[in-house]
């Protein structure tokens, strides 16, 4: 749980500012490289089998988007750097993938750190991983650490060539990424969703202890993607706020659509945690109930029963001179008065509301 | 429960901004579309059975209301767009029914999200419904997801044609639809008060676990309720602090009185939340006290007769040569040292205050 | 509890703002009115019978004080506020006695909104009633819900003509008013202090059930208080920063120090709040152990006695061959091996440090 | 301890503001007044008869600094507040000994309020003490409500002529008296901070219900520091802050190191206050241990010995007919069982690991 | 634990400010002072034995960078004092080593008070020390309370000769030391999260009351954390919002990226702050769980077999007319009987799943 929190920064203790260490795990076998490039009129797709092979692209004024799957191979993030002009902070951040979301804002380009999360059906878990996007006048590249995403639609809407995505310039293009991917997090919000309606179903059906840790670890993923989602709204307040060339006044409001969502992300977030919250105090408290329970029934069959053995184990003394052992009516009058103790007992822990 | 939080967003992820997609339950079988078309000397009614029927009001200096209830015919929708203007992101956020309130000042209209609430008593449930606001020079057109509302008083009002309604503009019938839907929310407490009342005297009176459900129960219904409300205060505040020309300094007191009634729904659900959660408290303790009452009974039966039964044990042995048996007064005194073993018990349960 | 807490609202729903109904219960046989009439030489205090007889003090350069025990009669209501152009939301204001404290500053008068409150000595409980303030340039007026209040220290201090009231306007008196209603909830202070200290007593005493209830109730009045008082932070403060010509710059420093006091009241109320929570912590612990007490007591009483009747039992049975029967040493051996036990079960305890 | 927090504040309800009343306790017999009068030549140290005696000294240029202990004396305070022309809104203040700690500045004079604290090692609590301050171009008077005090090594400095002190006006001799005040709260929290983990060690070592109570004083404590200390930060921030004259630009890094030293009790605190939670935590949780461990203690004395009971029950029993009892080698095996079952239990435990 | 928190203050009280006494403990024998002194072209580093021996490098236009181990020697301090030109009270502030972070800038020079932490992993135990740096515009000086510390990559990285270092001013060199402070602040909390697994892992399979001191201990090296590394945010964004001369603007973008890694850690111990309650929270849970498993274990055995004990009590009784005695079926018909108690019972435990 805790490696899914932080990345071994250790590794890169004392080494100068923007040395690139990849802190991760390696999560692909290779990295691969694509490029979409398209204006309204033009669109092609690529695999790449080097990055040199994008740089072309770079003097057209169609927009590209290049996207790279798995950060392990540091030279193809420096060739990035070099012939983008980035600054070695940003591709340090890059690599290391336990950044919190921001953006930072340069005259050439727009660095924007985002967390991609996947729901896990099998393992009921849920899957973070960073995506960086840079964003400049004719070009967007994203930084992925797996093999994989969430982004296909866009990639047809584009290909589709319809809508204003074919029409727009690079900044809607990040836009339509980021939305993809905070709409994303509605979807798995969902599945948290289900996940949390039957925990809640499972405490009142069959509380146990299991269900502590159940709680725990839903508590956990949504501190998780707190974490994830928290920083996003200031990302995307500052994106609006900021008045860089390379975003376009049209694309404005789409953002602030894009902030709105994030805050219900947030709220829902927050309500999960109170739904969870609760969870645990009935959990709790049909612990203390089911306690109360069982000690009743243990009360109520001994107090019954132990003054009447008591009784009988008078009557089983081995006293020579005990008159009452001698008197015909004794024994069935001995019943009588246990019959009377036991009615007594039994109206009292009714009275009680024990019974 | 989830359910009421979340629409399935999940339709819609990859789809283009702007796509509209009802999220949410086809909740009434027809779509319904009123207009009420009025000035100070004039006032018309009418159930429309196609929505172009509305567009000649446009152009009439007359207020018209539009009603539309139902959402889940998009075409409706996509003609008021185009004849109102309206951009397509307000358009969608009208079909995302589970949207935070919210409003946006643009330059012909106001958007504006509510959620109108009603406490279904069967159920004893609250039921939350989202009503969309497009408040233009000279129109007001609401956008409601189920059949009926509580806006009859408004158009009673307009109808009964004497009061400021009448003489006003869209901006006084905006605030008089805000208003009577912000009362609602006073009548929605009542309810919800009196139901927390009742949990209350349950606790005091019959404490027992499905009080806790109710608790928690409760506690959703006044989260979903402070999600509902806290928002709109910031709704109404820039509403007031906007100077948007749609809305005349004459309703700025009245938006002012609105947002009082705001606070004070907020600070009722805060103050019913810490009521609940004192209930919750109570009902612990009173388990507790419940437990602690069970252990003494037991305690005290268990204690007096466990060593009574003890000696008449020793008693009941078959050895041949226990003198004690043979003795004429062993019987009577062994009564006495039990009575006196039982009187001292008492007395120290009496003094540990047991008893 | 609830009821204290809201008023009726629901009579409203629908009716148009600025429509007067008075939510609260009738608290008052007769509305009684009386006014004071006063500058530095001069001194006139009158019970009327008519509300318009206090219309002609309005020309005159002297201060007026007009009290209104009691706002179940609209029209008299209805007659100040067009006599004095009072806005009709503020006259619903003063009507909804379930009012937020707030000021609001007119050009030609200042709306202020206070909560008296009193204690009860013989229901243990505070009593909450809406004061609200009308300040003009030579009057004063005060709305209350009851007959009675804590104003006659003031009305003494005028009558009495020294010090600085007889000698200043209205807003000195409008300080003066809202000075001795902030005292007083030192006052009450005071009482719910005594409280709590007899709780922390009873609590160490003799901790039971009831006294959960206590702190509940406790802790309900506090935030009752706390909903009273803190607003009024905000209202003071912006008296003071509000240059409002009604309020002279000789009163400034009078206000300052009331702010003061309010700080001090919402200080107090938290601090009583954490020692209310306090007593309940001390309370449930009280219990968990009282409940370890109980199941040591029966833990040591069967443990000790339940091995020993087990061999009492074993020598009481019937078997035709049991040897030890026969010893003439069996039984006294018997005791001895029964008394080690005990002496040995009653060491471990010592150790466990359960004796 | 309520005491502690208010003073009887109800004395003056309804008396004009600033009547002076002394709502503390007399504390001291008679009211001693000292002053201190110095400039880098001159020193002179004197006890006063008469408060008459120190007017002279306010048209010297030299700094005087006047003390008095006891505030019982209210002619004292009206001669000083007329001599040196104070607000009387600041001469209540000053009586007022449970003001929160504020700074005014006026033209003439800045006032601060402190609270003093010192510990009082036999009753183990801290003593809070109101010191009022009234800074002029030549002169510093304080207030306090005791006898005796902590500025001894401030006089100290300025008897031994060395240093910054004798060389700097009167704003420099405010801080120093502040100084020397918030140096005390180290002190004290040194006292607390030893008295927190002798709590510590006696939860580990004999955890018993007057911890609770411990726990619960040592929490109030910090409440009534943390109500002294918090509203310190503020008040000299705004002395820094302020330009006023009396303050010299050379005093400012002092103030500003006093600021710092501020956060710091603020800091160390909140962290005691965490301890102190921590403590409670562990009291609560070493009773549920406690409690268990009685538990299984009961447990496996009874279910080992109830069932062997039984069955020395069953053959003690007098039927006729039971074939058993003849047979010889029946006792021999019904040892034999009872010690199988009691080692199957104790291997049950085993597994349970209760034993 | 208080005293990883608090130095002896008490040794300053009334002190004049400025007075110079290091309130820690002695730490190491002697003091060692050191001396990096470099530019781009040269490189000398050198161990000093007297304070004086540094001095002629102010005047070079060199970095130099001087580093004390040890605080006692209040001497040296005070030459540095008077060399560098620190005011008194700075030079007290290096002394006070349980200063809060800050940064102080004056014309001159920057002071930094910052806490390097390093864990010690035998005691599993954080270990803060105080790290004071002085910033000028051709020096840097550090001041530790230990001998040893992390800083030996930034010697290696000056000695290395390559890199922005040896390009770059005293600002670049504070900037790499307060880097490597923080990226080992990661590195401390790697380990943290590792023994935070451990106990999540021991919650789970062995929960025993040790633990909870484990938990409280772990919450206050965490407190301890978030008072080191809190006021670090504001230090930092302090630094990068001066306009000190002292900070060129190339080294702004490396201090915001500290920024980011700063709030990282916050947020980190934060989130570890959440799961270590976590752990807390299933810790109790599962004592009231095993708590209501030992109930249930002896209710199920009292409650079988204590009704039984009774009738075979029944049938030890001598009573001379007990006609069941005499019966020939009575023996197996009673064993019939218990048997069918002992099922029903079961069974009832059963449909309860007490079983």
């Amino acid at each position: 749980m805790v490696k899914k929190l932080m990345k071994k920064r250790s590794k890169k203790i004392g080494l100068p500012p923007g040395t690139m260490v990849f802190v991760g795990d390696k999560k692909v076998e290779n990295v691969s490289i694509s490029v979409i490039d398209y204006d309204q009129d033009h669109y092609e797709a690529r695999q790449l089998q080097k990055i040199e092979e994008v740089f072309p692209f770079k003097k057209t004024p169609t927009v590209s988007w290049l996207n790279i799957n798995g950060l392990h191979e540091i030279e193809i993030l420096e060739k990035i750097g070099s012939h983008y002009d980035v600054h070695p902070l940003i591709l340090e951040d890059i690599l290391n993938t336990d950044q919190r979301p921001k953006v930072e804002v340069f005259d050439n380009y727009i660095f924007i750190v985002l967390k991609m999360i996947t729901y896990n059906a099998v393992k009921e878990d849920v899957v973070i991983e960073q995506v960086s996007l840079l964003v400049g006048d004719n070009f967007v590249i994203t930084f992925q650490e797996f093999e994989g995403d969430i982004f296909q639609p866009v990639r047809e809407r584009i290909e589709g060539g319809k809508g204003r995505l074919r029409k727009s310039g690079p900044d809607y293009l990040m836009y339509a990424i980021m939305d993809v991917l905070i709409d994303n997090y509605f979807f798995v919000l969902e599945q948290l969703g289900e996940t949390i309606e039957n925990l809640e179903e499972k405490v009142l059906v069959d509380p146990n202890q299991m269900i502590v840790h159940d709680i725990q670890r839903m508590k956990r993923e949504l501190i998780f993607l707190r974490k994830s989602v928290w920083p996003l709204r200031e990302v995307i307040s500052n994106l609006v706020r900021e008045d860089s060339i390379l975003i376009k006044p049209m694309t404005e409001p789409f953002l602030r659509d894009l902030y709105d969502h994030t805050i219900q992300v947030v709220d829902t977030v927050e309500t999960f945690r109170d739904m969870v919250s609760g969870i645990l105090d009935i959990y709790l408290s049909s612990i203390s109930n089911k306690m109360n329970e069982v000690m009743k029934v243990l009360t109520i069959i001994a107090t019954i029963f132990i003054p009447l053995t008591f009784f009988a184990g008078i009557y089983g003394m081995n006293f020579e001179f005990m008159p009452e052992l001698h008197l015909r009516w004794a024994y069935p009058a001995l019943w009588g008065g246990m019959l009377t103790i036991a009615i007594v007992m039994i109206m009292y822990f009714r009275r009680k509301s024990w019974l």
